[in-house]
């Protein structure tokens, strides 16, 4: 007996959950939560179903491989800490929200390894007992430093998720290409406002009244990827710009932690560079 | 061709969401959107689909009733304005956040009559060509006063709604039962803190940084029926509870007008004192 | 014996709040509220002052000049209802909020007219007893049908402000510098994302999950002026662009009226292109 | 030269600004920022200045001191880091939180110690290089083990703030004297809904839309001391109780850790068993 989640989208037509619940039944599980969606616009399908019972997993991803049209990709999930890598510069307050989570036991992850380009958070991260690497950018050419991060990242099997816990660093397409929707990001700013360097600075100067933090997948155009969260706080005159990066780190954190449970919890689609979440 | 709102809960089973899809398929029927839930707990079963087609409306619940465990309600919906009845007292506010989005075309009803104990507000209605009637509850006791609201009430038929939009006179058991789950209150405060009379007082008193309003179902006993729908604002020292009580208004609308929306919508269940919203 | 608010901005210097306390001690006012800031990168002072007292309020004007420093703004004002003109096209929900408010007698303002470039609006407005013009710009320039506009408010003598209530035409710099500091505008976004045409189905097509809303003073640079109030909404996959705008309408009346409300009660400094607000 | 947080509170009268705002002049000190308050109800005048400038601490202090009513508390404080001492039980994501912040150096305070009636958390806190003393309550009174508490506490000299982050236990009216207006707590609801035991559970079954966390400072009332900081999240039907637990932790801990920023930054009045907050 095990509980499964169940990931299906497909191009919609008629049918698609009544074959889906057609499966279900005849396997005899009990359907614990169901979520679905049409994108009409177009025209795909979504569904995540937690189910309970007891299946042989190869054999029940086959029946329902053989009831879906052709462009459905299923995924059958047995629920399991995912392997997740962090990589970080030198900011705490992001990093040290996942840390002390996965120290409460709060998170679905190992997490296998923090990676920075300098070394100020070491000792942090090793109070945690959490593997850290420097890797330094110094006299090394993007291309040449993201060789030494993806050569460290092939070290590990089974990387579920890239987390950007504050890595205040570009990645080139190449990078991005080899964890593709693996990587998650947080980005300092209410995107796709204040895209780019010092948001909270332009934020600042444009004398706005709130600010804000999202948490996106990382795609090949700087801070455009599938939005997965949003969050804001209310700001005023009296913020200097550090206030506002000082206020920002609060939201920043909370943020990106509710993006990374999403993603461990398998509640994300990404499509159309959108997400739909269930 | 139609469109249709299904909504069925159950005590839960095996297979019901087969059981569902299935008829939904064999009448053609292309499912718009879908939402389930179980109350685990209570093992009771939710669920809520649009469906688009071309049905006997009648047949099609039948075969669904065939279908489903002897303990379902069924209700098949064909959207169209639900007929609402408002009643208040002196304010303004909520009741004329309802008025405008009614004249706006927001909302899916026909608002039938306006009743109020008192007559200040007649003229204001009146403005939007509703009819507004006043039965004073001077020199009445509680039950001769509703009395003569029921007897109001009574001359029109099909009232789907009675939405209390600050109207501040206590309902007796006599009432509420003559309208089940039909009269949505909007309580001036964060249920369940600050039950009874001026709640804005008691909040100030109490020196709170929030306030808030609840949205809820009427039932027997006063501020504890099913909630719909909560809001809160920040406050702080510097609100007089007068203040609290004009920036409470402004969250009473809110809350009050985003309730009556998922009535008229059809996305509300109630059970057990409580409320499923999809 | 009268309430009056006082507000001074200059050039920050030391000494400001003593000398203005020790006029407001000597002529034996009641400090009722007091508020201050100090902007030190651009070394501006702001204070408002809410006092109560007997005083001739010409002479009292004078001292305080006469104390402060040259590069001063000081206001002495002596609440009253502002004389207030609204901007509309075909919306209603912005519109409406702020008729009901006047209405219910929430506003601090005469509202003197609605201006519209349709007529649509027109059987709406009369209810509230405001005057309704419609201004139609077909078969007009921008500058023509601007000069009618502007010819139309020039016949209301102390004009406080113009509130654009989604009033759906940019304005020229002829009209901005007529009506400097006194035009409030509500966006349909969080600006400064989605700036332009429509903003909701900018956002639906990146996929946020937050949309909102940002009312600001109108400069010469479309949807760049001083902010005075901003305020958001959490958004899902399941909206379509559609249901955006209708949910974004609920924020964007809030954050109009809040910004009314603001201004209303001289609670604004503009300075920099950005507010201060007490 | 040096930063000063000028704190004073007096029965209001006229002139007191004018007062305050003399000897700064005469002192020939910065106004950095400035806030008053004053509460007519309770003829209460509340003043937060920080000033900046060359002064002799204790003659200025008396200067102020003069000046002022009898009935005035004057405080001049020269920012340093606070002393802290945290209590916690089992759980982690409070004190986690502040650990964090503290480690990150966001907050102006040195921790002494933590304290728990458990030793669950103290390879964590250790971690930190933070001294963790566990003081079992097990086979002991109420009073015997405050008395061990309160031993572990006088061994620590200048204690400004006791922090209980999820510290389970009541304390006796003799504790709460002995740490007067110095102790803050978090309770895992927002009050004065479901005070007492399991709020989650308690608002799980009320169907609340709404849950929150509170902070405030104890007093010998449980869970009713002067409110400092409040904040809620929004759930739904599908949250069991434990979701909610699960949910509240995140609202918790953002509580606690606001509450103990504005406590260190000198920023709370406590009063009439409410504070303000400048």
């Amino acid at each position: 007996m095990g509980k499964y989640r169940v990931l299906i989208d497909a191009n919609d037509e008629k049918g698609l959950v009544h074959k889906v619940s057609t499966i279900f039944y005849k396997n005899d599980l009990n359907i614990i939560s169901n979520s679905e969606f049409v994108d009409k616009e177009n025209n795909k399908f979504f569904m995540r179903s937690v189910v309970d019972g007891d299946i042989d997993l190869a054999s029940f991803k086959n029946s329902i491989s053989d009831m879906m049209p052709d462009s459905a990709n299923i995924e059958v999930i047995e629920p399991k800490k995912k392997n997740i890598i962090l990589m970080a510069t030198k900011e705490m307050h992001a990093l040290g929200d996942i840390l002390v989570r996965h120290e409460a036991g709060e998170l679905e992850a190992n997490i296998l390894c923090v990676i920075s380009n300098y070394d100020d958070l070491e000792s942090f991260v090793e109070k945690f007992d959490i593997p850290f690497t420097t890797i330094s950018h110094v006299d090394l050419t993007r291309e040449e430093h993201e060789a030494k991060v993806l050569e460290c990242l092939s070290s590990f099997k089974d990387i579920d998720y890239v987390v950007l816990a504050k890595y205040m660093r570009i990645l080139t397409p190449n990078f991005v290409e080899a964890y593709k929707d693996k990587i998650i990001n947080i980005h300092h700013s209410f995107l796709p406002a204040f895209i780019g360097a010092n948001p909270y600075k332009q934020a600042y100067e444009r004398g706005v009244k709130i600010i804000g933090a999202t948490s996106h997948f990382v795609n090949n155009n700087l801070d455009e990827g599938p939005i997965i969260a949003q969050e804001i706080i209310h700001v005023d005159h009296a913020y200097s710009w550090r206030d506002m990066q000082q206020s920002g780190k609060d939201v920043e954190k909370v943020v990106l932690s509710r993006a990374l449970k999403l993603a461990l919890e398998d509640r994300i689609f990404v499509y159309s560079n959108k997400t739909v979440i269930f």
